[in-house]
């Protein structure tokens, strides 16, 4: 496979429900739906739908090697695992390199079933084949100087701004590196995780690691845009591949700046914990005039069905508006932010509960764009100040990664950073 | 639907991955396979093959009313929330009445894909249909004194004996209340446990929570037994329906005391922590003489297949034992414990790492046999002692409970016990 292979197409990976249309900011679930997907490895050919059906789930693949790296456009897996590490004192640019390198080929092999270079003992997971693995890597700040690549570090990766309700816990939040590894099978996603922390010993060591969950492929009968754990269906106004603007928003152009980022995204993940006691406690309809949709159907109060536009200005007979203004796709929405979007490719999760009885649960958001300052920031500033829905949210940590684009099937993830 | 209506009946879920055979005691994942299933509510006429393939996962269902409760005998799904509820102070035998009834009406309701009564912001996961959700409720030791119901207690309901191996953490252990819930989609297996923890505020609140996965239905092309997160097939030598002792090894007896225990089971839980950091650094030679079963297809060591029995007295050339004599299927196998098995479900969990950087992650074991002392006490008692496999597992929490037999369409679990 060549570097210029796998051109992205416009194409719909029919997964059993993992699938979804989605847009506005702030919470998300089930970012995929219509999608920049590549062809599956298992169906190189490929143009139109594509992926497993039943139970053939476990066989469907999407290639590791491509322009952009996987577990971005592609519609959303079931299963995320996702860890920050830290470079161990001594770490440098040579050890970087050579734990990018090995991480990418071992990501690689996993995505096509296979078992990584150098080990022996992978019969975890592969008897489910390679269910859709996707492994996506990302530099944060820190790395940068700590590797002596200081004058290469992107400007884009400035410190996200203070937000007024951020609660966030430092040691959950940021890190050196970034690691998604999204699939449609739990064990397999454990596993390549698992598999990579391994390989990472000596050179990098886990700083924060959280899973999180999506609709089970094959639990609806159309693939549909995923609930949150509020009830809320979620995801509706994510940036379609159809819009002419796509992959502008979502991806540097080969021409972006730093040149290493080229075919790139930047990804800001965020542990946003839902105050799920209060939130239940709301009437249906308060509930519904938070987020400014019906909570069976995802239809605006604006009218119509999920899949209308939110018709902001839009009045009830009594004149007051029909999506009120605080509502969160009002604020969110990238009519109200200069026409900012990211793509949204959140995820629940649900630890437990905390010391206080409260549940340790909510979103697990990941956004990807081209700009976090045209994107991400924008919009959560508003959203902060504005939004009805920050009453039942608290952002627990925060992380912003330089995802670079892909790699080449004879290279690896960052080489254009490390060596170039 | 009548309570003698459902008759159990042998057959096979083909639920595209998640089942699979199996035995011995002590780690298991995959519990499912052959089992004593009730036909789906969604096919009452079934009596063969049944359930749901494809895209229309989420709209299989298993009966909340029979004979049984559901949830023990009936093939894995995917997710496991379970919960651990204690006694609001002030909750008697009409408060705990009261909180059964509601529970189970609530169950009942969303086995179906309906809302529980008395509820209207049931959105969360209806969508998705009930996904073969199943819940079990048990009745932990410390419950009878507290609801005044001393006289009733179990024998069977001892406390467990201490195992020399034991680390338990005693605020995860145990519980006046015990509720499993399981799915084949998480969304609906979260949104039953939240259900049924807000049915309970006032009567009862959450002790201890913990979250499993199992393999994802279509994930494997055939039913076959999950693997744990050692990799290893696990779950090969559990009871089969098939054994002509399989009802008096699993259920008590209508005939059984106490009575109102007629048709019910009891289920020890315990969370054992696997020591993956110090597993992954043994051979993969070392690891099959651990289990005594090769890791790429688990037959075992003394040859064949999966599924041919494992002969103990197979010798090597040299003379020495085929299957070591402290591997974990010689150890926990019946042959070596007077015949003595249980059913087991036990699911996988990963909680991240811990504060010393090795994985939060294992096995949620869960068994259910007739009489705990016939069953997991003395394989337990064995392994604590002999068994290989205890060097690389750590058994954090430990619980025991009485679960009683399924409702009556008109009643609720536990009617025997509360109102007898």
């Amino acid at each position: 496979m060549s570097t210029d292979a796998p051109r992205p197409q416009l194409t719909r990976r029919r997964l059993l429900g993992a699938a979804g249309a989605g847009g506005a900011a702030g919470l998300a679930l089930g970012a995929g739906g219509y999608a920049l997907a590549r062809p599956p490895a298992s169906d190189p050919g490929a143009t139109g739908a594509t992926g497993a059906a039943g139970p053939a789930l476990g066989a469907a693949s999407v290639p590791f090697h491509g322009t952009h790296q996987a577990g971005i456009v592609e519609p959303m897996q079931s299963s995320l695992h996702a860890t920050a590490f830290d470079l161990t004192p001594g770490t440098g640019r040579p050890g970087l390199a050579a734990l990018l390198k090995r991480w990418s080929a071992a990501a690689a092999a996993m995505a096509e079933g296979r078992t990584p270079p150098g080990l022996t003992d992978d019969q975890v997971a592969l008897d489910a084949g390679p269910s859709s693995l996707t492994v996506t890597f990302g530099f944060g700040a820190s790395v940068f100087a700590k590797a002596g690549l200081a004058a290469r570090q992107p400007a884009a990766l400035a410190p996200l701004p203070a937000f007024p309700e951020d609660r966030l816990d430092r040691a959950r939040s940021d890190g050196d590196l970034w690691v998604q590894v999204c699939a449609d099978d739990p064990l397999v996603a454990f596993h390549a995780m698992r598999t990579l922390q391994r390989l990472a010993v000596g050179q990098a060591a886990p700083r924060w690691q959280m899973t999180g969950f999506s609709r089970a492929p094959g639990a609806t009968a159309r693939p549909m845009t995923g609930r949150n754990l509020m009830g809320q269906i979620d995801g509706t106004n994510n940036p379609k591949p159809t819009d002419a603007d796509f992959a502008g928003r979502v991806l540097v152009p080969a021409s972006g700046q730093p040149a290493w980022m080229a075919g790139g995204s930047y990804a800001v993940f965020r542990r946003i914990r839902m105050l799920l006691d209060v939130w239940d406690q709301q009437s249906g309809e308060l509930q519904e005039r938070t987020i400014g949709r019906r909570k069976r159907d995802g239809a605006p109060l604006s009218g119509g069905t999920e899949t209308t536009p939110v018709d902001l200005a839009k009045q009830n007979p009594d004149g007051s508006l029909a999506v009120p203004g605080d509502a969160h796709v009002r604020v969110a929405a990238p009519a109200s932010n200069q026409g900012a979007a990211m793509l949204r490719r959140g995820y629940s999760y649900h630890d437990g509960f905390r010391p206080d009885g409260a549940p340790d649960a909510g979103l697990l958001f990941v956004c990807f764009q081209a700009d976090p300052m045209t994107g991400f920031v924008p919009v959560q500033r508003k959203l902060a100040r504005g939004d009805a829905l920050s009453r039942f949210v608290v952002h627990e940590s925060s992380g912003l990664f330089a995802v670079p684009g892909g790699a080449a099937a004879d290279g690896y993830v960052g080489q254009a950073l490390l060596e170039g």
